[in-house]
């Protein structure tokens, strides 16, 4: 049995971890901490049946690092540096669900996170944790960075034709977000007076840090030669607990047909365990995946022009997050990587 | 025109009042106070039109109180107590909407509110705004104390029977509430994630300071010949934004027949021009009430028993608050009762 | 591993039986039905990951009865009567979702449903599908009745006092349920627009069918010796998806004690794999139970008084229809019952 | 007093129709008509205070149609043609919601609607009900248009734009409409269970019906001068009852600067009662305009691009469709535009 430790494990991703782990016939918890909870019970913290609520929180300081197999990390960006640094230091692998492992130049980092990165080492060793990207690498990963919510769906939405060197001109990403993408502290913009029934764009116009996540990750994809794309992300917050939907419109270079571009994704993700690639006609809706680990993404092409609209659908808590870990913990083990994700 | 000013005006009644103030051919706002947000537009506090949102907030030691022909106060409870005094000394009418000056003897409003009252003599004049009850003395305060969102619901569900003397044994109000009930100020339990699609009763037992308020009401209106009955009140957080549904179970006397108990009510209610009295086979709903002042109340007899069930609906920021505010304004200063209202 | 044959597949419990027989490591489908669907994939009928959408649905007559060792009816009340039957005869456990085996009088059955009931002998036979109740019952039942989903929370609820004799009086209960227990038939009630924002009674006043099925059980649990007590049974329609919480108000006898009634339900579920009787001071929510097969439990008691408050908490589609069903499959086939259920 | 008819009163518009003319000083029902309710009250179609409630429904046939002065049709599509016809030839003033007499050339009509347009010589007098645009032809019109609800909110987020030539390339119109705007009719779509904690693009591809009514609007503001755009429009199911938020991204002619653009909108939409221009650094949400006749629109402009973000709400039932109806007739009657809009 893999021994987990979760570091921060009172937000929703915590809690999802814990659901998932739940189920998984090959892990088990050695502790959780939460240095604001630290001395109750899980069951404290959220209205979770008896066997998850009987968990016992610690601060991190009395967590037994050296304990764990595997950490999950699931603080705040910019908190994540040094408890991350020490779980691997004691010997365990790590999978960090902020976004201080995701870039791979601290540069852009700093600049983007508004704090310096203070592990440059761990960060140059680091795999993003994108399976469909990176699994072979994932596979012998000590550290691996989970990727964010809203990348996960874009990169996913949009890696085929990065690889094919068909992303051009001005990209949209047009995405919703249900509101436990924002976390777990009360704020007026989540009170569930001003959320409900109500609708609303934020950090539009290339300000959301997701954005230079995506983009680092369709250049690689992309590979040598870089063409002159621009991508636009707009999240919206959405009346929903859970689910992410981009809307995605690209402009493909003139002579790319349809038919090749179904081809390119079938043969990219015909593999995949958690692709959900919809047959030409459906939509990709937060119905398909809510609850799930899946991805589901679909192509839409606008007659008599060249503009495809890719819809592509997450659980932002599953695959955008404490799924997608434990894909990667899968991975990671050699284990069937389908693993208490069913 | 009146002059209406509003202390505490950037929660959710203070909102309400604006906007049904706008719709008020005889009153016009001449200020608005905030602590926090003095200075501002209204609205920077809120996404509302321009007309709304163009006035400015003060602090409270800034506003003219004088300038003012009615004040509206909607502070929290023991915050109204000072402002309402220094408004009345200033010569304003004054509409209350804290419980501050619902409860006429002070020890019973310190035992429920752990805090003493200090405007006795205040407390002594102040009426009760229910104007179903109460609109000749309505008509010539000088300090109305607006009741309670739950109040409003249960006292308008059981006063034709508290004034037959027909309130006996055991009375459960199981009343849910939409979440503006709670106020704007965010907290976990009022969190998007947490109170969408979800549902929990809260202060159950007896606990809930509404009860009193409830009870005071109910016994006035009974008269001289009290009974021994008692109320369990249940308040539950209901996901929706406005709205209270009180689901109210009594036990008639022997010999009550549904009948005289339609007669009742049907007198008591005849001439109210917020009172819906549903007819017989439906049931109150939020429907019937949301973003109106009306109450809706319909009556089940429950077959081959003596049980009745009362079920009252309002929107709780309307009939339950600002709505029934500006029903007593218009009852205080001789106009008609639905202005601004319909 | 059990061949499962699902009557009735493409309606909410038909969905919820295949996520959670997915996770299920001794059960695999042998057919699922539905006259209206038939030839297609469930994914047609539902936006599901591909393994669980893959299936193709037959019509019943189609179907090979003799393939399945289980069979799951999920068809609507009356619908049910004659392919349980059928299924029975074939030789296949059955476990039927409706409410056509739940009632022991077909007397009793016919007054409430309107129908007739047809198969009198099998009905001798059913066994009322609530383990906490009927264990033993159950792991030897060729037919067993899964419970209502009101009455599940309600007699678990309850059950407790019914076993000493403290039931007594008039009992309350009201509850609300999530819309997905009305069923996926669009009607104008469960229309979005006026569902949501909404909070409806419906029924009110010993109409409801599922009123006749807590009272047998209840009167069972009670044995010999019946107190007079009546059951008042409210229910309304909650703008959530899923879950049912139930307040329950009953007046204890004289001088029975809080300490004597916890300790009852403290000894009634200790051992319950699948109740979470929560600790004095909670109370129950539909977060403790919406996707889990747990019923949350939670007593409060009004000080001063006789009045005890019960709140229950399922999730409809979970504990109230299709994991108690999966429960029932593994009590029946002596599996951990708690297989495919966490 | 203008005497109002309303044909197909017992939809969504219908009742938003009589939720606004009851406030409106200058207005009163002389009929209501439904072929499926008539001989009922308007209170058994919905759950509405009394004095809405009491009026009561008539077959079209049985309507006195020169008893009105303006008669609004509330029908769907096809539907709306003969009786708009019938209106006219009985002398009363016609303001249509439904898109019959939008689209000025009959052909097109006929292409996009499926069906022949039976009345073309009273859609060639027709006029496209949007005040922003069409005033003072309004003010003369015997035969209004009203525009179809997610126009408004393109047409308006873009017209500033096609006045002067500014719009380019792929527009990408990406918007997001609550519940009601899919009608009364229960469909599977539209259950709550299925809408709610959902979200889900339909008909995007260039396939919906309003893209032409928004084509046609926006070519008619460029003039002469037509560049060679063109529109997408993806609409998307959003779990609220009211609201459409249109987020639309513009790729500026070169040269073209955010100050230039920023002074054409202030320019358009000064003097407009119902346009509220947010200020640089905001973004449109649904709370700016849900309940009232508003559009709220704002600028974003993305650093170093020539893209720009509009942002755009409306209430779909309200600026939508029935407040922009009444200011319709307000505009036609010489009527102050707000009156009972406010």
């Amino acid at each position: 049995m893999l021994k987990i430790g979760i570091i921060g494990a009172t937000g929703y991703t915590g809690l999802e971890l814990l659901r998932l782990l739940q189920r998984h016939p090959a892990a088990e918890i050695a502790w959780l901490t939460s240095e604001n909870s630290a001395g109750q019970r899980f069951g404290a913290a959220f209205a979770v049946p008896p066997p998850i609520g009987e968990h016992t929180l610690v601060k991190l300081a009395d967590a037994d690092l050296a304990a764990a197999d595997v950490v999950f990390c699931c603080l705040p960006h910019a908190a994540s540096q040094a408890p991350v640094a020490a779980a691997r230091a004691a010997g365990a692998r790590v999978i960090d669900l902020s976004a201080d492992y995701r870039l791979h130049d601290p540069a852009v980092y700093e600049a983007w996170y508004n704090h310096p990165h203070e592990q440059t080492a761990l960060l140059a060793e680091a795999v993003y944790g994108l399976p469909e990207l990176y699994r072979p690498e994932i596979a012998r990963a000590a550290l691996v960075a989970n990727p964010g919510c809203y990348p996960t769906s874009v990169i996913l939405g949009l890696a085929p034709l990065a690889r094919c060197g068909w992303l051009a001109g001005t990209i949209i990403a047009d995405s919703k977000s249900g509101v436990s993408g924002a976390g777990r502290t009360p704020t007026l913009k989540t009170h569930f007076v001003e959320a409900s029934e109500n609708f609303s764009p934020y950090n539009i116009g290339r300000v959301h840090r997701h954005l230079v996540e995506m983009e680092q990750e369709l250049r690689l994809a992309e590979g040598a030669a870089q063409n002159g794309w621009q991508l636009i992300f707009s999240p919206h917050l959405l009346p929903v607990n859970r689910g992410i939907l981009s809307t995605i419109y690209v402009n493909l270079p003139a002579g790319v047909t349809e038919a090749q571009v179904r081809e390119q994704y079938a043969d990219a993700y015909r593999a995949e365990p958690f692709v959900n690639l919809l047959p030409a006609g459906q939509v990709a809706t937060l119905a398909h995946t809510v609850h799930t680990n899946y991805i589901a993404i679909a192509l839409t092409f606008v007659p008599n022009t060249q503009t495809l609209i890719v819809t592509a659908s997450i659980d932002n808590l599953v695959k955008g997050a404490s799924g997608q870990a434990i894909q990667n913990l899968n991975i990671m083990h050699g284990l069937d990587e389908r693993m208490g994700l069913l």
